[in-house]
């Protein structure tokens, strides 16, 4: 549960532009506020199993969007590979710097 | 209108996943293989105008997806900071080897 929670959090992170507001809006208040569907389902005055099915579904459009797009998997691999450098670039000031510059960029 | 040109080349690369067969089979054949209006609305026995509007439409679609994801400007930061690497890794085989892997990560 923990690693889908992960999951799902970096897709948010990276698709989030892609969803509408209201779906913004359930998706942050579920997993990054940790409020429950119940909680939610006052605070819009909507029944529970609506935000369930409404967070169901968006969790779906993340998956399909990463799967056209692939966002999450090329940054899990940009970073290993950004991990390599700088220990192949170990002590080396000026490398380390631009490295980082790099790394901000995800 | 070769810069443009360009620029459409490298959103259809980043988005054309997010588009439809057709939106796809136009552009390509439009951008790629340089047909003209003409030649698709005859290969697809449309008018010249609906060609032309869908390609309107589907550029429009890709700028928009830009200014959501930023696929493109990110790409442009990292290549240019890649660019700075390798030159900071002149002759360091090691790091060099490191570097090209994460450009082909592109």
């Amino acid at each position: 549960m923990l690693e889908k929670t992960t999951r799902v959090n970096f897709l948010y992170d990276f698709y989030q532009m892609l969803l509408t507001p209201k779906q913004r809006s359930y998706m942050s208040l579920y997993y990054l506020d940790d409020y429950s569907l119940g909680e939610i389902a006052e605070e819009y005055d909507v029944s529970r199993q609506a935000v369930y099915d409404n967070i169901r579904r968006t969790e779906a459009m993340l998956e399909e969007y990463e799967s056209k797009l692939l966002l999450f998997q090329k940054f899990q691999e940009r970073t290993k590979v950004i991990e390599q450098l700088k220990a192949a670039a170990s002590e080396q000031t000026e490398l380390l710097s631009i490295i980082d510059t790099l790394e901000e960029l995800e």
